[in-house]
């Protein structure tokens, strides 16, 4: 597991204390808190800006506040791989789900500008902004604006859940765009040549299969019903006989066991790109009894797929479920507002490449679908994009996200091999 | 349907009348409440005193506000066939539900007494006191009192969920036992040779059906968990695979369902003796989210049936089912406090004997179990039990209780004829 490169171990030895002090200064018991755009987001913005200057690396602040970071020398024009993630955490989260792919890519950088050989490699880092849902209610805003998917006149609207203000203010309160800087491009295919996203594992599997490093295959796609709901009808529990009952508990018990049975069904194919939850499953607290047949549940519907196929069935099956239920238990569902984003496919070549370098520094790896990342936006504009998924206990979006050292090194190490081998790829063979 | 007795036909018509009255001064919009010994409640028991005074009955409270009806120069130690039911409500529930068997026996009474081949019956109506179980977290305490089932040195001290007050400082607020008049006796298997209450049907068999008239079988028991609970692990919706999951929310959908099927199964074996219900299914609304997989659910469960091997069965299938859900499911299951009553039997010949009165009247009837009234105390105390049920829309404990005179009025005269049979038959008879 021993890597060659002194230079890069010592930086991975930097960023993670950077980590850790960044960490410290964002404590919100229980856990960190950096909601987007706000004074602890630009507390970890400027330790990892500083952190960059002191390496002797490029720091370019984009008008919405993300951060770009390039070789001396190197024009921000340059097209370049890119790696990168976000700073925000979700409220009272873990230090990890971001910052630690933030941390990889300086690491990566700081090591290649210390070094003659690579210390004009056409690479980029970038540190992005409000990934996370709660804050606007809706995920990768700063990938989305970095990249041109989405303009300010578009989202600047958008309302901060614990603030009341708008995306537009927050912005602008942290300081963005920052006068008389140079301003970091609006980035987008040509600038991009590929993006690799360094990551926390979200789920088990690493820890369970004993392994540091994952390759991710997909970004999971969703199909979500936040706040659907099943009327039946309430009536007195012991006199009312089955066939006269509209039980909405029962009916949506039916619907998710339905789709729990779909899950277990694609498992025993070998199929691991699917996921369903109910997280939601409640009767009216003020209405409910002991001794009445429930009128009404309100629950909510999450369905994940990382291929498209799968994830139109389950959608189709959960519309087939609802009318079988409805006819057999006399009850009626809402399923509300349908949100969702289409799952998306990670670069095939870029994979093996990642997998390949894994191998050169015998670290060994595992393949698996993924959630949502700001990775999945690059693939969105057209860019080549894979996720190198680390090792963490206890999962992330909660206070004991445990990322250890050894694993985040692993990690590095594959990032830092691949985008090496990426800078000196001639920048046409990338494309297919 | 013509029924040769005029008396009984106007005394039906004047006891609707005060059915009618005390409804109206009983109102609580939505609907009626009449707390157990609260001035509503002495409203309706003013109102069926006044009455039985009117039409020369003798009327007797006991120490506990129970009132005893009899006809004129009977003494109250005599032996006697006994009819009635409650005087109060659930809160915001219906008119009938008690006060309609009260004011059936009070027309039988008034009827026999009318005339002079009948007036000396050893018979005696009843108006008990706190059937419902809302006001004192128990059932039947009237008539448990009445009884002598229990003593108020044992239950003196049960709260009124509403007031906050002790069930002996209601009893005596109410006026109870009342200074300078003679008390009725305690009632026991020697004073009752057989009790007869009529009560609304609660379920909507007769309605269906197009019967007037239902006789119950058997006063169904239960097995009840009022606060059970399903811990599991909270954790990220997208991120954990299905077998490291902990999911609350599918493990009582299984239990629920589970129960479901056997319910499924006694119908598909003929048998209509069982309910089940989980009333309350809840997700922690601070904690559960579309994204998370479900930690916790809170849920009730409430198992009915009139036969107490059917009673066992699903006791031991709720155990069996929770344990496989549990080693399946890798949640653990928290019952909660258990409560509940053995089902009862009702007596099988005075059921032939309201089926016989009916079929001299012309009145369909048809056989079906039902829920808890005070018969079930009765029976509990050796006394030969039955229950008329008379047709009524809508089911009960709601406001939309929905008796209508001709199906009370079928009710009560099978009830008349079936009391007179008994009056004239010697006691000792009814006794196997």
């Amino acid at each position: 597991m021993a890597h060659p490169d002194s230079r890069l171990e010592t930086c991975i030895t930097e960023v993670w204390e950077l980590l850790d002090r960044i960490g410290q200064q964002t404590t919100d018991k229980p856990g960190i808190t950096r909601a987007a755009w706000s004074p602890a987001d630009e507390i970890a913005a400027d330790g990892v800006r500083d952190f960059a200057r002191r390496h002797g690396l490029q720091v370019l602040n984009d008008a919405f506040g993300n951060i770009q970071f390039l070789m001396p020398g190197v024009d921000p024009t340059t097209p370049c791989v890119t790696t990168g993630s976000h700073l925000d955490s979700v409220p009272h989260g873990g230090n990890y789900d971001g910052l630690a792919g933030v941390a990889a890519g300086l690491a990566v950088l700081a090591a290649a500008s210390a070094d003659t050989s690579s210390r004009r490699y056409p690479v980029r880092a970038v540190a992005m902004r409000c990934e996370e849902s709660p804050w606007f209610g809706t995920a990768y805003l700063g990938s989305r604006l970095m990249l041109g998917l989405s303009t300010l006149d578009e989202i600047g609207d958008l309302v901060r859940f614990d603030s009341g203000r708008s995306l537009r203010h927050h912005i602008q309160q942290s300081g963005y765009p920052r006068q008389g800087e140079a301003l970091a491009p609006l980035l987008d295919s040509t600038l991009v040549t590929a993006f690799l996203e360094l990551h926390i594992e979200q789920g088990p599997l690493l820890d369970a299969s004993d392994l540091p490093v994952g390759v991710a295959t997909a970004v999971r796609g969703n199909v979500r019903f936040p706040e659907a709901r099943c009327a039946g009808a309430w009536a007195h529990s012991a006199a009312l006989p089955r066939s006269f009952r509209q039980d909405a508990v029962l009916a949506v018990a039916e619907l998710a066991l339905g789709l729990d049975a779909f899950w277990k069904g694609r498992i025993a194919e070998g199929d691991d790109n699917f996921v369903v939850t109910v997280g939601k499953f409640s009767t009216d607290q003020t209405l409910h009894a002991m001794t009445k047949v429930a009128g009404e549940v309100r629950f909510s519907l999450n369905i994940g797929a990382s291929v498209k196929s799968t994830q139109d069935a389950a959608r189709s099956l959960v519309f087939e479920l609802v009318k079988d239920i409805e006819s057999r238990r006399g009850v009626t569902f809402d399923l509300g507002q349908e949100v969702g984003t289409p799952p998306t496919a990670l670069d095939r070549r870029l994979i093996e490449l990642l997998e390949e370098s894994a191998r050169t520094d015998g670290i060994a790896t595992k393949r698996m679908p993924t959630v949502g990342h700001d990775a999945a936006m690059f693939a969105r504009a057209g860019i080549p994009s894979a996720v190198i998924l680390v090792r963490n206990a206890n999962g992330s979006h909660n206070p004991d996200e445990a990322l250890d050292l050894q694993n985040f090194a692993a990690g590095v190490r594959v990032l830092s091999r691949t985008v090496h081998r990426l800078a000196n790829t001639p920048q046409t063979s990338l494309r297919n």
